[in-house]
């Protein structure tokens, strides 16, 4: 059971509905938003009684939540999370492309590909600067200034930046740079991560753990908008399998089982799910057709000198090519691309 | 190694061929098509001599293939196969549809099914006469008396009939009905039976086995083409991972790697894969648009009442609905349906 | 609900019984067993009145099982089932040891391969006449002369003999010349061979598949138990999973899970499941700590020249070293092998 | 290549070995560790001639190493790691015993526990005071109150506290009163908090992660080690399948396979890896009969009232009984538990 407090509600009046609820027995969690503060109920919800919490002052609304995300659920909240990020929009109308190299390698690359990027259509620039490496040894990203290229990129562009954040101790430094966080795969259940982008001031990308069912997924949403923070786009980008001949493997039925269950945005990484280069255009199709807010995609002006995850970056006119062929499929679902 | 004999070649020109090869120290493997006579090579192929197998009398040409799987592979064959089902063709411009229910369970419901199939733009009537049932109590199908109505319905409508065939004992009942011979994905690797249908007479309809890799799957298909039946088509349905909400995971990266790997076409069934009737639109959609060649769906006038897969079915609204959006995908890529 | 008549019980009872199952609206299925004639009820039992059922004339008793597997369910049947094989007991006391090469290769190796199996302390010979080879064009199995040639090792040295049978045409020769019918991974779902080997009279040792569930392998046992060949052996083979060391990753778990759902033996496959001899003897000896009731294992008198899954073959020595240490944990843990 | 610079060698000893790979265009990464001061070289090491280095002053050893896990590979050092622990040691003859309850719940519950893992024979108490939860409103645990029970507990018993941190911001608070960190299976690559415990002053608990193959369990391994704490544990834990009748699947081929590539001690945890408290003892065994040098397995006075994980811990008598077991086991493979 979660209480929505309105608006206007005071102090006074949450205190009496905490009050009630831990009378039943149960204990509160608190969430405050931007919009509303939420009193989650803990416990065993069937000692409690709707039709009396209801009319309490201050009470906006009841919700009875069956899965065991609440926050994030389409119970909790039908209509569709629409995340506006200075102007660009992610779960509205129009899909979202986001596309850059897998790491910030130098000023000059990333410039470029910003330029590539804006052309094809994109609205945010992706770029790592903290790198996740399996190896202690391999390049483990520019680090700050990976982070002052992307802005400045951002800036020249009008493009947004999403990046990654690696530690909670990283987080204020990302966030002074980045429009969106991006939470990697690695981490998606790092909760202590999760909690403080719950707290941060930005929007969140969520990336789908490796061997993540869609409820961890969205429980790992959960953690994220339990501290408060709504702004979340979950990311599917493959899971763990048997199968050898691509990197992981797209579940692509994760696009709209997510969307059924929750009211947030959902993003695809056909990249990283296949990891050549050749199976991205038609998985970015294939997402798009089957429901995706967004996409996001590794481009490198040459692919061959890549720091990492050069064999599924898309040169610059294979994008380009690939963003006619996704504007095309995203007027046909009725969504469109920018520009396109 | 494989050398292609040409159509006017002699039985002393395969016999020729044959001795050079073995006198090499090789095997053969003969595969006698209705258009070629082929001579695999087997064995350490730097022994032979490329050039002198070439200018041997009847010889039309000697192709190296790296890959295990041979006949299939696209190194074999540059151009699509396209199958001529008595007049539909699966892997040409069109995407060929297939529905129908899971089993035939009665006359009645499957001469209906057949009509919405039909109208809905489908082309191939799909239904099971022989079922693989986990449970050896479950409904086992109505075997040669399902296979009748099956052929009664498409000679009403004009579909062809796909169905799947269980074991070598029934090959030759159900080629009888049937124009598609389908092998199941438990059966992937019942190589007896992959032998049997490489000898039939009708096209295969060649499921994933749930745990396969793409490189099994094609081997599986080498089996069907090294008896000489070479007109067989790969049909994704779902493989087996830990994701626990939907019954298997559609691997749609398999349609444009299998297409990259060989020039068979290939077919993507939705239902199977996701086991959930709401994904079902939006999974075939999206195979559309990663370049499938085929969908095969399930549709059932009253699902509640079917008697296996119900919630994987789709209504005939639903399905006529969904048929319409496939079309419109189908066309954006440059395919379309028959009448969309 | 499952009904075991007395062995004294006439075909008037059993047809009271069966009368009495289908006047409450469900379906039954009769298995005629050596010892007992079981009438399983298939529908909505809530209908059955058990106490009317056990009073009927020869009516040994009722069973009601909750799992969809029901004669080879613990709970159909408290005791473990002893297998005999002429002499040699499968699922008492003693671990029974199977050994051999993964294929028949020629008489010479195989007689020399028996002796060593002999020596060591195994009990039944393996080896493969039929092989379900991934690729059409490798060595397919001697067939009947690989037969005749394990029937000569098994004469010579007191061994008893497992092989596999692929398909239901090659039943009545395989059983001709072997003493156990083993039924592959692949096959597992092959529903017209397990039914096949349920007919016939001969001990099974079913693999369980690379992708299939406890559940669904206890099902298969099912299959073949329904025919009334109840004699069967289950065998953990290892699945498939992401894990890329290994060939497959050894479900040992899945032992005392069978032996807690079913009373079946169950056997385990180290060879198969790992695919590196190094770590055979370790796998073996962890399976008979967790309980397993047998083991079967490659040996090879030279690795190297193996056909066939030659890197996970035991060289003679390391065999006989291998069941000194596994005697000594099937000491520890109350069972004993023979001889050991 | 990697360089082992010996005790008595001197700063200059180090700039100079660190000039000569860098005049040959290679990066360095130097491990301080207690013993030695490790100098890793990154790069191309074609370019590295090892008779040249080997002979330079300060320089005890030149190691080649083929796989990516460079400290922790076999190749690098030939013995066992043993870690001594205040007097208990890990890695040595004996199988170590860590027990307790999944988290912390109160004093009373968890001197208790400790009184039972002391008369079994356990050697370290473990127990959560951070808990990672799915679920943002589920039981966190009791954070430093859980921590300072731990301590009681262990100097009252004299055993040695194991427990899991979650951030590199508790790494302190959790140093202080715990002797060997846990890192937990979702955070195995949380590289951050890999580099924080590698600079940090006690043993590491590494759990495999659930989608983890060994090679990245070695690699997060390396991350530890190359910050200079060389006191590792692997644990193995059970990785995620399509399998549902269990928690996870214990990969016990695991064990071997990380000793052949590691010389790092692997710990072996039946109850995460089962999740069934039945299955605990087989798999306990299993694991000490395939190599483990530890057990890990949660213990609990009264399973049925515990906040996490009730079904998989055992009861006190159940503990005690498979420790004889165990003791059994071990003894058989030379090896023997404390005071058994």
């Amino acid at each position: 059971m979660i209480i929505v407090m309105g608006r206007s509600s005071s102090e006074e009046d949450l205190e009496r509905v905490v009050g009630a609820v831990e009378s039943a027995g149960l204990d509160v969690h608190i969430s405050e938003g931007v919009q509303h503060t939420i009193v989650g109920c803990v416990g065993d919800v069937s000692h409690l009684n709707r039709e009396e919490l209801q009319v309490l002052s201050g009470v906006q609304r009841v919700v009875r939540v069956m899965h065991p995300f609440k926050l994030v659920s389409r119970e909790f909240q039908e209509d569709d999370t629409e995340i506006d990020v200075d102007g660009v929009t992610i779960g509205g109308r129009q899909v979202t492309v986001m596309a850059g190299p897998c790491a910030v390698e130098d000023r000059q690359m990333l410039l470029e590909t910003a330029e590539i990027v804006k052309e094809g259509g994109g609205e945010v620039l992706r770029g790592g600067a903290f790198k996740p490496r399996t190896s202690p040894y391999s390049f483990q990203g520019l680090g700050e200034e990976g982070l002052k290229i992307l802005r400045e990129a951002a800036e020249r562009t009008g493009l947004k930046v999403v990046t990654e954040v690696l530690t909670p101790g990283d987080l204020e430094l990302v966030a002074y740079y980045a429009d969106i966080l991006q939470i990697g795969a690695r981490n998606m259940q790092n909760y202590s991560l999760l909690r403080a982008v719950g707290r941060a001031d930005r929007p969140v990308l969520l990336k789908r753990g490796l061997m993540s069912s869609v409820e961890e997924w969205l429980m790992a949403a959960e953690y994220i908008a339990s501290e408060g923070n709504r702004d979340i786009m979950l990311c599917e980008r493959g899971i763990r399998t048997f199968s050898k001949y691509t990197r992981n493997t797209l579940d692509l039925s994760a696009v709209p089982l997510a969307q059924e269950l929750s009211h947030l945005p959902v993003v695809v990484d056909p990249s990283h799910a296949t990891g050549r280069w050749k199976l991205v255009a038609p998985m970015a199709k294939a997402a798009v057709a089957a429901g995706a807010d967004g996409l996001i995609m590794e481009v490198h002006p040459r692919p061959a000198e890549a720091k990492s995850d050069g064999p599924q970056s898309l040169k610059p006119e294979t994008f380009l090519n690939a963003m006619d062929e996704i504007a095309e499929i995203a007027d046909t679902v009725g969504r469109g691309v920018k520009g396109g």
